[in-house]
């Protein structure tokens, strides 16, 4: 990686067309190789899914005359990463980023992200990865002002080397450069969304639901992301693969049985 | 729930008319009052996906001349939860049971797992939580087997308390009940999947591809669900959903910029 420039596998889940990532490819054109495998259409709320039931294509394109091969795919963040890691890269790539997403990412939102799904599954892979998502969902997102920090922040993973197993969930508030505090390494607040389902009926008379809500942050600690983003700073809340409930483990060892 | 019997929220990734919800069900009928919101088709590997840009559809069913009303939702497995816990539920759950799935979801197939993610989903809610599965991905698999297990397993849930915001992983290997060693509760096992692409070319000569891979695990600890399933043991993973790779936080706190 010294002497040659890094190969940097980027993906995201909004779509190959996305201003986000049309952002974050430029960006890491100043440092490195980039290898672009993304979905062909939205793919927000995907999550880790992965298709099985169904193939995948996987289209070469030049996009907005760009002198790169990019991949679109007809799949999830998750089979893109999987794609490209298996199939589409000449060798397994020095780091995997995915976004820039138009919309927040942090507590229980990596959950249902399919931005932070692409980055975790390149985790898994053995590839140093970040997911980045800046905190405006609009399309038209103006994403000059994280452009800064997401080269600081790219810079520190290929110079400074990556806790093992780990991505790295990195949001960025809606602030311009003078309002911006800095950058803080959290933990993932405890949250949850409660869903008011939006009722309808069609033409034909059949009852449907638009899947809508509100999120509930019930975490007061200073050491979350929630509180950076509220506090105007970027938070990074690295994050691994292992869901497990270590502490739990003794509490249950009652229900052991042989 | 003492004096009344606990109502049970019944889902699945297979889908509602897979042998084994309808298993799952009859199971459960025998403990408390059941309600079932389940895919009305196949969501293996949907993980937490939502359904986002498109709406939700939820019919409610009389199944296999049962005499309970099921709702058969168009949505993801964490679809059905949200709109069970928000719209459809007269109360809020004692219990949310997910499976039995057609399948392993032990190691790293706890995150691509549909029926792992809507017990996550439970377990978010507030609700004590638990995914089942058997490890025959047959459709005509045999579940008579692993009833007694899941109905000891779902009785100390019921009776012993939960832990909470957590949820059960439990996966049943392919034994009968005299080679079955017992249940062990365990950590995840670290493994990953290497996808070995089945590249075709369709009738108008465009190329796809279909995912398939191998596991793999790098796991050799005797904690793990991995080893208790190749011992002859029903394997727990209490499963939690924060995220955050809590040890490397201090690893990373040179990354703190103000």
């Amino acid at each position: 990686m010294s002497k040659n420039r890094p190969l940097i596998l980027v993906t995201n889940d909004d779509g190959i067309l996305a201003p986000g990532i049309r952002t974050l490819i430029r960006l890491m054109k100043t440092l490195g190789e980039v290898f672009v495998v993304a979905p062909d259409s939205p793919q927000s709320g995907m999550s880790h899914a992965i298709t099985l039931e169904s193939m995948l294509y996987s289209e070469p394109r030049y996009i907005e005359g760009g002198d790169t091969i990019e991949y679109a795919c007809s799949g999830t963040p998750v089979d893109c990463v999987k794609l490209a890691m298996n199939k589409l890269l000449p060798r397994k790539p020095d780091l995997c980023v995915s976004g820039i997403n138009h919309g927040a990412n942090s507590s229980v939102n990596v959950l249902y992200s399919g931005t932070m799904a692409a980055a975790l599954e390149g985790a898994i892979a053995g590839v140093p990865s970040i997911g980045f998502s800046l905190l405006d969902h609009a399309l038209d997102a103006d994403f000059s002002q994280s452009e800064e920090y997401v080269l600081q922040i790219t810079r520190l993973a290929l110079e400074n080397g990556f806790p093992k197993e780990t991505c790295l969930n990195v949001n960025i508030p809606k602030l311009d450069n003078q309002a911006l505090k800095g950058i803080k390494v959290c933990r993932q607040s405890h949250g949850h969304w409660e869903e008011d389902f939006d009722e309808r009926v069609n033409p034909m008379g059949k009852t449907y639901y638009w899947l809508s809500g509100k999120f509930f942050n019930h975490d007061i600690g200073k050491d979350t992301d929630i509180w950076a983003l509220e506090n105007g700073y970027i938070s990074i809340v690295p994050v691994l693969y292992d869901l497990t409930h270590h502490q739990v483990i003794d509490q249950l060892k009652s229900w052991n049985h042989e």
